[in-house]
């Protein structure tokens, strides 16, 4: 049988890792697909560069259309990035009728909702598992691997880059800006690190994630977004001591109120196998009603990692492209004509359990006024850590700090809580509020 | 659309677990599926105890041939067990032109061959995501998941009741048979636990993902197996003192000279994310070319678990019936006449690294003796623990335990060492010896 031919639009790492792969494990994959696949065109503005990676014997041209307008293509695989050309490219190779598959995470987050029902109307495939916790096949297990269960919560640790700065603070006992500076000259952050710092890229695959759960619509929108930039060295340190670690979670839940979507700083207990996910490594802990909990760990990101996920996809398209569309695996995981309209959570009606720091004048009577507060406020404590002055540096034993770990209690009760405490005259700094998951 | 009917072959815990699962979670499965699946029919030997899983609405037969012979039966689950009469009647049922799905390594780890080449000649599947690991969908990653890749090895903890054992031995500084007879008590070992403790399940499933990884036929019989009767608690500590944990692991690697497909007790660095797999918990590693390393974490049994798996392999089928029969997933991952004829490499030609433990007499020259039988032999050595004698209990310290870390050296080799080591008057006690790997 004739291969399936492959057009590729934006060959940077990514394109380079599964043209490589493709290339190095071709025989091992055919046995697998029962067909070959082969790149057979490459789209790129820097066609020297492309056609440099991809040898003399790959069509290289620089109109991306060229590749969709090509009718020997069957699949065209889009790693060009962001929400702007890439989506009318895929718009596009759509309605040529290719199917598509692509690692743009942002793209499916904000715009999923619209390319997967012109992909459905036009009975072709979008195929996304690099999209989420690269090379780690979490979209399938998900989507394949778990249909038979409610899927409760999900709780994943899905940007290397952030990963990598906590392993490191925790590790060295520096801050956020010294190890942000360390990582970028490792290569590990970008030059301009906003997405990954400030909890954007990890929010569009718990958005993706949430929706393949739930079976609801992607709503990048109405995802709660908190990065890492805010967190001390100090903070690490107390968590570690009350036995926890903090690591930047994307978590999705389903309550009776609606389905949590929400990425920020999280303590979670040390003894957990996901608080021992380290440096730029990914994991993913599922938790259904039948199986239980599940975790899948590996490279969040990279080359060939990445492109372990675009071609698992691509010998996917080749095995389902001939199965009744109706019963190929769905987009978004349910059928179509079967998703939920659940709503989202408000951040402030969700309900979970907290981790305050507060920085304090050493003197009497502190501590009750601000416990006061909470119990005023009905939010019971969990524990407290009061440091010595002299533990706390710069301020000549004037000040302290008072760590609270508080059990469960709504957000918005928080929120009034803090703005409580934080009008205090005797609590001298921002107050800093981590949530605190269980994971049990 | 009429909904898919499945036929259940034996309804004991799992079965019960499939049943409940599939009723509970009835319309979020069609919501994924596309398509209605149930049970209708049900056999098995006590038909009062059946129907009273199942309840009124299904019919309960003692002869599982009626439920084969049911042409509205569209899937056949195979919930029997072990070689005998579940062979016979997946092969009828195959015969009868029903798809199948089963979650019994025993029967697939030695019969697989014949029954995937029924089932392909007859355009049927026969699916087994419940046969490994419970509920990880590990076949699943390893057949679809990673299919870019060349694996390199897999390693896993696949047998729950001696993770479960092993943790407690470490945890509670206990001995085997101490903790086995508590593990019987919890359920967390079965009255006859031959098979689990001497390695045998384990080694069931590693012969089932060492030809799905690899594109071999099954091999059970040609599978190291070695179970965990003989560690003491003294080995448990020993190991932790030298940054390592003992655990079963179930191992199949691709080497120059052949496969390795090898169950025995193995030392791990405590650092390695496995190695914090405690309890019944399961885990599998798995290294690809491309992605790199990946792990699965789980429940590997109990009933609504392996449940989950069983109805993943429900919805597949009715995913995939449809499908072009030549690119459905192949059974053993690879299409059938793109298998491979790698030869399984014996034991003695595997290389590692070793644990060794030699209770001696506590008398001068006795380790410059040892060290210099391993010099001979061009083993090297990694790391040596001697005891104070006083340390080793019993013997009023005229004995003590040496232990040696060696690097890496061919198993026949370190046969032929031991064997004079064994063979030295000082050497008091047979030799402990446990294979080491660094899985990195």
């Amino acid at each position: 049988m004739k291969p399936i031919q492959v057009g590729l639009l934006g060959i940077g790492v990514v394109g380079t890792g599964t043209f490589n792969v493709l290339q190095r494990n071709q025989a091992e994959i055919q046995r697998r697909a029962g067909r070959g696949i082969e790149i057979t065109m490459v789209a790129d503005l820097d066609t020297a560069r492309a056609q440099a990676a991809v040898g003399p014997n790959v069509k290289v041209v620089n109109d991306a259309r060229a590749v969709i307008a090509n009718p020997d293509i069957d699949i065209v695989i889009e790693l060009i990035g962001g929400y702007g050309i890439a989506k009318q490219l895929v718009l596009e190779a759509i309605a040529a009728g290719k199917h598509v598959v692509t690692a743009n995470k942002a793209l499916l987050a904000v715009h999923g909702t619209e390319i997967f029902a012109a992909a459905s109307a036009k009975g072709v495939m979008v195929a996304f598992e690099a999209a989420v916790a690269g090379g780690i096949p979490i979209i399938k297990a998900l989507r394949e691997g778990l249909t038979a269960n409610r899927v409760q919560w999900i709780a994943g640790i899905i940007n290397g880059t952030t990963n990598f700065i906590l392993s490191e603070m925790r590790d060295k006992g520096l801050d956020f800006d010294v190890v942000l500076k360390e990582a970028q000259r490792l290569g590990y952050a970008e030059a301009d690190p906003t997405f990954d710092i400030e909890g954007v890229d990890a929010a569009h695959k718990a958005t993706i994630m949430s929706a393949i759960a739930f079976g609801i619509p992607v709503q990048f929108d109405k995802a709660h977004v908190e990065g890492i930039t805010k967190l001390g060295a100090a903070d690490i340190k107390y968590a570690e001591q009350l036995g926890y670690r903090i690591k930047l979670l994307g978590i999705t839940k389903r309550t009776a109120g609606g389905i949590e979507l929400r990425v920020h700083p999280t303590l979670i207990p040390a003894k957990r196998l996901i608080a021992n996910v380290e440096g730029a490594m990914n994991a993913v802990v599922v938790q259904g009603d039948a199986v239980g909990t599940t975790l899948y760990y590996g490279k969040g990101a990279g080359s060939e990692p990445t492109a372990s996920a675009v071609i698992a996809d691509l010998v996917d398209i080749t095995r389902l492209h001939t199965a009744d569309a109706a019963q190929r695996v769905p987009h978004l995981a349910f059928q179509p004509d079967a998703m939920s309209d659940t709503p989202i959570l408000p951040m402030d009606q969700v309900v979970t359990s907290y981790y305050l720091r507060l920085r304090v004048a050493d003197e009497a009577g502190v501590l009750a006024k601000v416990t006061g507060i909470l119990a005023e406020a009905g939010i019971s404590i969990d524990a407290v850590l009061q440091r010595e002055a002299d533990e706390v540096s710069g301020e000549d034993g004037t000040q302290t700090d008072v760590i609270i770990l508080t059990h469960d209690c709504v957000e918005a009760k928080m929120n009034a809580a803090m703005a409580q405490m934080q009008a205090l005259p005797t609590v001298l700094a921002p107050i800093t509020r981590i949530r605190k998951e269980e994971l049990a």
